[in-house]
């Protein structure tokens, strides 16, 4: 079998030990020829392509990054992209496709397998919002950055009597909010789920700083919004792929929080930091156990699916039931964290 | 309520974070006294008590250990340890119990309950082997040491062409060793689970340093065994407790494997440093979530039960049922591990 | 004795540390009464004082920040400032004083001995440029978060084919910028020691990205600044005490970049991580052999004095050599950052 | 020109970023060819070759080991060794040698210099040992893997009420002992340059025990000896190459120390995961400099000499004057540890 290999969309920690299970599985066990695609569907579209043997995998386990190169291009949204996509599997006789990637690259692979190419897909993302599975590649890896970043900036927070903010990814779900808020004892956590009112977080902040301490830690994703009707005005800022510009509801936040409170307070956002470097063990074992069920179910001839771990298990889900899904922070987890501020 | 708080048998990083959870759910939202053991079992014999408040807990969310200490001690196991108990609980008028541990615990435990004791368990321990939840507290921290040190063993084993054998904990079952195999890249993965041959594995390494690399790295659980009828002797040593002798089963693997293939082999045995220091956000998530599912399950009276994880939901489970039984690596993982070897 | 302690100034990580040596050794083995004073010289102004006991040091060794609190605050600046200190000084029968700070905590501490009050300061600044020491506290710590970051970015920055620049603390010296671009392989380091022409640095981008690689690191001291008549405005930003604006010069030469290279440029502003958290070992050793130092020095009467390491030892330097002067990185290490581009 | 390059002796972390700097410098700049030798010395002997390019040292700065392999092997201990390197050197038409290691290539680099070979030598040994050198590659990684475990321990030691003996490296030099002592706050520190009195250890840990504190850690250098006269017999075991038996003084430190307290006492000896794994910025930087040191001063024709860090700068000293030396810890930093006891 000749079986094409890409990772899309923004790069996470694990894709390289996802593509060498692949590879490992694939060529070491099952005696296929894995091809690769470089910078994601662009190299599919372009036929840029690089056959992958042991040699190119070898010690990329650790490493962050993905030795394909990856890129925010979609062939559905392309002029001729799917045609480009068909005619590249059809030239280089790709037999099928594992595709790695986030929400638009799920979706272009549900749309290229309905136009009849086998393929499986293998989710990753940091903000862990894929449906259909417990845990994507990069989401252990972010979470463990931004724990370490807010426990660092506690000790600033409470030697300086300040308010810091933490500004994390997190879009659409507030999962790395969620989890690094808990995870480094956050006194307030910002999810897109749950629309904040800036009165109540004022009246907090003045209750314990009064009452209990003089510093106070907000985690906030970088999708999180006031309430509608409540006294704070924010217009989402947002940039190239409708990503939100960095900062944005922080920098509000600050301004707010300082002008009604007094207290000093200060933004860290902590970007790109948190989709690179080396991968957790989780995120390693993740990524290894998705890469070997993918080309094992690409083998077997069951495509039009994703990988996905539930309950410790991984298991294949269909394509077609998790398009246009949001996996959001379930409220008992963001429950904990109130709780516990 | 009054409610008592304990920490039982080996300490793992993850218990303060949970003794804090329980106490800043109790204490401040509940409105409990709360009332901690000291060194587990032992302080509830000896009513060696220290009431928990909030100043207490302020900063040991990222601190291993455990602030209330622990011991290796059992009330059933000692004479008249369990009349002792009854008694402590009916003299400090302790409502309800909550005790933080691994088997040994979770077996007094029942036998408190038995007796008559409200009584929650929340799971801990290095091992993942408690049966009936998906995770217990300090196992996702081991495994980051863990594969940390097979990462650091890696580049030694490389430089100087060795065989590397590394001894992690797991002595009745092999998921430390499983999953810092499988995210370190081992070549061979030794589980209590899957009694070994050691004519396979010095098969394996002879094919493996003619044909592909020059060195090999092995993890091995302390608990593992040559399978029977192979050509390898090997008596268990157990010390004290009947924990096994660190470096027993690979210091006899390294014997084995110079004698019989003539490779340079090395032993490290990880030891106390997989208990200790700086839980991951994974177990401080978990424990954070344990503390609160426990105290909330006193609080409604549903006692007799342990907090467990499934499908990434915490639930009770009977302590009834989970008495006595192991759970162990599952096959399909230690099939990931040998995929990848 | 009394001996009066304080930390001023920003925070860094091993400020702890070097508390913990004063006390130990100052109350365990010379007998003295140490007085810390809260929130910097603001604590000796006010008279806020905290007898330090050694409870109060226990398990702060390896805790960033400073259990005394902080504050950027100088009494030879405020009103009275320095009368007020004076009065604190005789009213608590302070013997001498030991002040832990960067250069407005050494330069108050200079106008203080010059008034005939005891004092040894003990130098820390993640920036490292104390002059009249070798290093100073904090610095280590910082670039090894730094070197992180730029680790982290480095695999985004190959996997996307991007310009990244990773901006770091460094107003009048480019320490931290010179030490993490040379320890994470960054293409180019901008210090303010060094005035960058814009021209030189997109022909560096091009000519690289055309006949090397599709991507580049670039490490940005906040203090960078165009050199004067090249063809790059920049006016730089300052906020409250004078500091820089994080994100200027960075954002600055982003738009630069993109506009003349048409390369996809980032910007990451690492900001408070830099000095918060668990110390480096280098860190705690620093400040414990400072704290030793400066009470022993104290305990002699050797006074008017700042701790210093020099090839590898602790000296004494007198306040007075040091005030106004800034240590720059030299150019043999710059000039090696530039051999490794 | 054409170089030859190679690192000899137990790995360390730093190898592969003085590597990249000699090729980097050498190649890019210098315009030489840089011919690396195969496994340290063996190579050299055996003509065992790889040209090195920029190719070779892509990503490798933040990896651990040498891409180039070592060995334990020294030419002037081996029939005929001295020769074969002649002959090399002269049929590979080698300008000049630049290696990299610790006390045994030192030596062999002082004889091939005297044999009329141009050498440049770069220190490296986790032991902090070479005279003539403030630092040498691999110090700095181990003390901070020292420190994370003693940081761990410390956590288990205090929860159970132990004393734990951690066993570091250091057979004539005690300098990771005394580094990670302090750093980790042991209470001893027991390194070669002091020989140790059992008792005196005994009366300390009982009295701590009964006043202070119910816990206490121990660092123990592999080459620590019990003083002469004094009440503990104790044969050093030796192995291959001369190296300490792991686990010999601290195992027998712990047979005396739990039969004469009756306190429970553990033993964990790091071994090889203090020389492996990601080298710190500390030592990355020292690595570039010194390898950028190195290929200019062969260019220059300035050999028969070492890389040394002296006060912050990069200098040179003749092999000849270190020969046979050994830098020990000083008294002032094992009198800091004693004090933070």
């Amino acid at each position: 079998m000749r079986v094409g290999l890409l990772t899309g969309g923004g790069d996470v920690p694990g894709l390289n030990a996802a593509i060498r299970a692949v590879v490992k599985r694939g060529v070491g066990q099952h005696g296929h020829h894995i091809i690769g695609f470089r910078n994601g569907w662009k190299g599919v579209v372009d036929g840029d392509i690089v056959p992958l043997t042991r040699s190119h995998i070898r010690n990329v386990l650790p490493i962050g990054g993905t030795l394909l190169g990856t890129a925010r291009f979609h062939p559905h949204s392309a002029e001729d992209g799917m045609d480009a996509v068909l005619a590249t599997v059809e030239n280089e006789h790709v037999d099928a496709l594992i595709c790695i990637g986030g929400d638009g690259t799920l979706h272009a692979a549900s749309k290229i397998a309905e136009a009849g190419v086998p393929i499986v897909a293998i989710p990753k993302t940091i903000d862990n919002d894929v449906w259909g599975t417990d845990a994507s590649i990069g989401f252990d890896t972010a979470v463990t950055i931004a724990t370490d970043a807010v426990d660092r900036i506690h000790t600033t927070a409470e030697s300086h009597n300040r308010v810091m903010l933490v500004e994390v990814m997190g879009r659409h779900a507030g999962w790395i909010a969620a989890a690094s808020g808990i995870a480094g004892g956050a006194e307030i956590v910002l999810a897109p789920e749950q629309p904040f009112d800036i009165d109540k977080i004022v009246r907090f902040l003045k209750h314990r700083h009064r009452a209990h301490a003089s510093f106070s830690i907000i985690v906030v994703a970088e999708g999180a919004m006031p309430a509608e009707g409540t006294s704070m005005q924010y217009e989402m800022q947002l940039g190239q792929f409708g990503q939100i510009v960095a900062g944005g509801i922080s920098e509000r936040l600050k301004q707010e929080i300082e002008q009604r409170t007094g207290f000093d307070t200060r933004v860290t956002v902590l970007g790109h930091i948190q989709r690179g470097g080396t991968p957790t063990p989780t995120d390693r074992i993740l990524a290894s156990r998705f890469g070997v069920a993918a080309i094992d179910a690409v083998t077997r001839g069951e495509t039009g699916v994703m990988t996905a771990l539930r309950a410790g298990e991984v298991e294949l889900v269909p394509l077609a039931d998790i398009a246009g899904k949001v996996k959001h922070v379930p409220q008992a987890l963001l429950d904990v964290a109130a709780a516990l501020a």
